[in-house]
């Protein structure tokens, strides 16, 4: 049996071809070009004609579809919420895939869900079915496996980490995106060092070599290669969080395994023996011997591997991670 | 069906007969005495005798058995873990108690697993398959229900939720029972009280009755009642910690319920109004819209309701909560 997953993304989409065994075929990626509504719609069953059109001349028939989307996706209605696609509140998108795919089966799920699936199926969570994904990159989430189902929720919003309370007092500046994610996202990494900048009339170093507006996450992780005293101080505090955060979800989910994943991890999973020294001083202290911190295996196409894999389950139930 | 739920509790062991629709028939408890090691377990297998020969006089015949155990239950070997019970660390109850049943299935399961099965069986939680039982007494653990299973976790350690990491920095005081059982349990409140009593020179309040010392979460309580400015404070700290880690709950979890109890859940339930508002300010804002917070309905019987669900589930799985 052979698979297409495919992973709408804030700013592109990818779609693959795999084996039942989990061997990648073929992938491509393509820009979303800040499509919204509609347009988005119409960019990702376009894309799926022709993946299907294309099936007859290289001999990989697909019988399954999965696709992974950044945000919400509503079992029960089909439609998708996905913050960074403008007008995508509740978008059809099930139907309208459905439309163009002559029957095969199409399943769509959260890139979270996805991410450990993925990992599950062919990455470091290979053969878990206690695990969790941590994705770290312009917000945070996790994709959380249970007993080796995903953690749903009653409304399919489970999994939300980035609101996690993890300091108080509560301060506003959490209002719109949570206290984690606030302080330890990629953009939190940019505005954390931005507010230390604000606050040091002394400071001289790499970070100033550019407008504060412009400072990114990438820029402070380049910083602290030079021993830059604010990126450090944003280091320390970032891995403080994630420690705790961590520690969180060891002593709630007792999984065998947390990959760490996104844009962030990347540069900063250089850091993990210190934010697993953090996360050992929080979490409940059996648990935290029994979990392995791993960075993810499959890196950007963990969601590919996720979403083909839920393909292939719901044309054959008995393929498990 | 007829099935047997069992309650050990730290200091006290509780049987009941219960129907298979949920009509407890017959209770009795008694105290355990201290009794640790093969002396608790030589105790809990004689009741159940007992309660195995008065089912031929009264006529309700045990299908099967389920007991609650306040710690950790390996469901790998059938050993139990209890803290306060001294020799318990891989107690062999489930041989034991097999030994007196005459071949009636024994199941044991973790006491915060049976409060929330019994909660959701005949409970406030009745019909979710996604909600929480928070159980605040001397101590702070969870029993969580997602997609309708009991969350256990690699090791049957999960929920875990007295280790939640909430305020850093990390105090050495979390080293012994974690942040959150340390700030807002039963013995934390009365810890934090005598905290803030050291450090207050002037006051002579109604806690000053007795030696501090002897300071309980009751006291700290009734001396609320009476508008005294150390109660006041401790609850107001308490009140934040609950919030943020029902927040952590709601967005990990997406319940439909999350269901307060134990010893503090209790008096502290007057709050729960207070400790809403809390959880609103952290947790992801769709998904605290969607839960509703709400006291035990079974109190100090949930355990036994939860208990007697395993049992007879085990005998006839097609029955769920």
């Amino acid at each position: 049996m052979t698979a297409a997953g495919i992973d709408l993304g804030g700013t592109k989409l990818s779609l693959a071809v795999f084996s039942d065994e989990g061997k990648m075929r073929y992938k491509e990626t393509m820009p979303l070009n800040n499509r919204s509504g509609k347009q988005a719609g119409q960019f990702i069953t376009g894309a799926i004609k022709e993946l299907l059109i294309r099936q007859n001349d290289n001999g990989n028939i697909i019988h399954s579809i999965g696709i992974a989307v950044p945000g919400i996706s509503r079992s029960k209605t089909g439609t998708v919420w996905a913050p960074n696609i403008t007008g995508w509140d509740e978008y059809p998108l099930l139907e309208e895939v459905q439309q163009v795919c002559d029957g095969i089966p199409v399943t769509i799920d959260s890139d979270r869900a996805c991410y450990i699936l993925g990992e599950s199926w062919q990455g470091n969570a290979k053969g878990c079915k206690d695990a969790v994904y941590l994705a770290v990159g312009t917000g945070i989430g996790a994709g959380i496996l249970t007993g080796g189902s995903i953690l749903r929720g009653a409304h399919d919003i489970a999994g939300a980490i980035g609101w996690m309370a993890l300091a108080k007092p509560f301060d506003i500046k959490y209002i719109s995106c949570g206290c984690f994610e606030y302080h330890a996202s990629g953009e939190g990494i940019a505005k954390v060092a931005k507010e230390i900048l604000e606050n040091n009339n002394t400071y001289s170093g790499q970070l100033n070599n550019k407008p504060m507006t412009d400072i990114t996450a990438h820029d402070v992780f380049s910083a602290y290669e030079s021993n830059d005293l604010v990126a450090i101080a944003v280091v320390k505090q970032c891995t403080e969080f994630w420690g705790m955060a961590i520690a969180n979800l060891v002593s709630l989910f007792n999984p065998e395994k947390i990959i760490l994943g996104g844009g962030v991890f990347g540069p900063a999973i250089k850091f993990i023996s210190h934010i697993r020294e953090e996360a050992c001083r929080w979490a409940q202290p059996v648990s935290i011997q029994q979990v392995s911190i791993e960075a993810s295996a499959l890196g950007t196409d963990a969601g590919l591997y996720g979403a083909a894999l839920l393909a292939l389950q719901k044309i054959n139930p008995g393929i498990s991670a």
